[in-house]
């Protein structure tokens, strides 16, 4: 995960140009702690941070226990990258990834263990190209690991990502697992140094994926031009992903009801976010043709994209 | 209700001089609706809204009806009225209040009802004399009645009123109680209609308390110059305000889960909102001094204020 931090830094740092990520360590007074890197004020990225922890514990926490029957009352281990980057231009999309690893064991008994993550685009004026660009390579990343299912990750990453009270996604997807195998599979293997090798080479790649999906669109996008009208366009825009987080993200929620790093966990907040009564867009704009990225579609087969049909909207309130 | 907003709309009108309060009617589908009056982009007020609602419904929600006993199953009417104002001004405190009725009853069994509600004032800038004024003209209007509690109601909203992640109060809280009179308090009264007029009474002179508490601090800050360095810390606290709206607040959280009118629900957003990585103003700055006031402090007694020692720290994470 360190290794990881310091070679996305060092991308997104050459690809500002300007721009550092400046680096806050915190710990956590039961154990553990985290590094965030942060940057503010960039020539390309507004506002974003990477952030890695790893956190010790002498039991599991009830609620993960409830849905692992075994693990009640075993000491854990924790760890977790998670990125967001706000750009200053309105035609470069926003992106979020995180991947997580959670292990828990006595020593006696076989260890349990499981990779979750994906990552998500969020453009405030996304493109075909753009968009499938994005999902094609999430998908080839996919196809090379049989641990792995685009499909189903797409599709639950289209659900999450839902600003359920507006029946719209924040962005435009793209995969999201909550766990590489379900907690009530088989699980003979688990004390399998092998399966746990062939888990982590998945999300491995996974983490390698980041750059090829996301930086090629802020190289094509970080110096269009714009004016009022598309910077007023974004920044509702991120009105709706502060919505999200702060109302329906799990990962957010959990940790500001558990105390965790509130500025580390915060760091998802973009700089600046406007909201607007009532805001629609005049149809045919720009603006109103956004609207219609932000339902599920499919970005991978020939046919697919915007102007095939949606594959189904997502649950209007 | 609705004479309390369009007494309230005028007299922000008149302050305002400039933004007007448009009309945007909505309808729920299972019965009722409401009206929101709202400004953006006034000389005075960037974006602020006053909301009524009535709402009628066949069968009490299963939520209340679990701390009501014997409401269960009954038709229930409810309306309310609530108001959010986000001055432009940084140091012209954004303000909140809300006056809520609730009755249910089937016409044989005596109905019961009853009224919630509160003010609450949120300044970037506080000062010992705005809060005093504030918080010492919601003490009169409770003094008035012997149905209602300044200290009980204050430190009600003390505690509502916290960014628990934060362990900081959204501002210097005022009054704010879920009922004139506790669910399991005795009802012998319930069908009386001397008792519905003495708390209607209350909560009439609460809304009229709104003008004399708020107004005259708006008056007093809306010309108060100020630059960049204002601006930006105002924006910062709205970013604590969207905090609290998004995570803690019970009507936002509700109305968006229930599906209530998304605007009217959102219309407490402030119009721009600011996040950065770990803010912490400098010891000595009248930023750092704001900081002080969002703790529960005694605003009424001589001896009170923001130098006497602190009532308690809200609960820390």
């Amino acid at each position: 995960m360190r290794r990881g931090q310091s070679d996305l830094v060092r991308a997104f740092e050459t690809i500002d140009g300007v721009g550092t990520f400046a680096e806050h360590t915190w710990e956590r007074p039961e154990g553990g702690g985290g590094t965030a890197r942060v940057i503010e004020g960039g020539a390309v990225f507004e506002r974003g941070g990477v952030n890695v922890s790893a956190v010790r514990g002498a039991r599991v926490p009830p609620s993960l226990a409830a849905t692992h029957p075994g693990t009640e009352g075993l000491p854990f281990f924790a760890t977790g990258i998670s990125m967001v980057l706000h750009p200053q231009n309105p035609y470069a999309p926003a992106f979020h990834a995180n991947f997580r690893y959670f292990e828990c064991g006595d020593g006696e008994r076989p260890r349990v263990w499981w990779f979750g993550g994906g990552l998500d685009l969020t453009p405030a004026y996304p493109t075909d190209d753009d968009v499938r660009h994005f999902h094609r390579t999430l998908a080839d990343w996919c196809e090379a690991f049989d641990r792995a299912d685009y499909p189903t990750w797409k599709a639950t990453c289209d659900t999450y990502f839902t600003v359920k009270h507006r029946g719209e996604m924040r962005g435009v997807g793209g995969v999201f697992f909550d766990e590489l195998r379900p907690p009530d599979a088989e699980r003979s293997d688990v004390a399998d140094a092998a399966a746990f090798e062939a888990d982590l080479a998945c999300v491995s790649a996974g983490i390698d994926t980041i750059v090829p999906a996301y930086v090629p669109l802020i190289e094509r996008h970080r110096g269009d031009p714009f004016g009022e009208r598309e910077r007023r366009w974004q920044l509702l825009r991120r009105g709706r992903y502060v919505e999200f987080n702060l109302v329906y993200d799990r990962g957010t929620l959990f940790g500001l009801q558990t105390g965790g790093n509130i500025e580390a966990i915060l760091m998802s907040m973009p700089p600046v976010a406007n909201w607007a009564f009532d805001h629609r867009p005049e149809p045919g704009t720009p603006e109103a043709d956004a609207l219609g990225y932000y339902q599920p579609h499919d970005w991978v087969e020939p046919h697919g994209g915007i102007d095939a049909t949606p594959l189904q909207e997502v649950s209007q309130r």
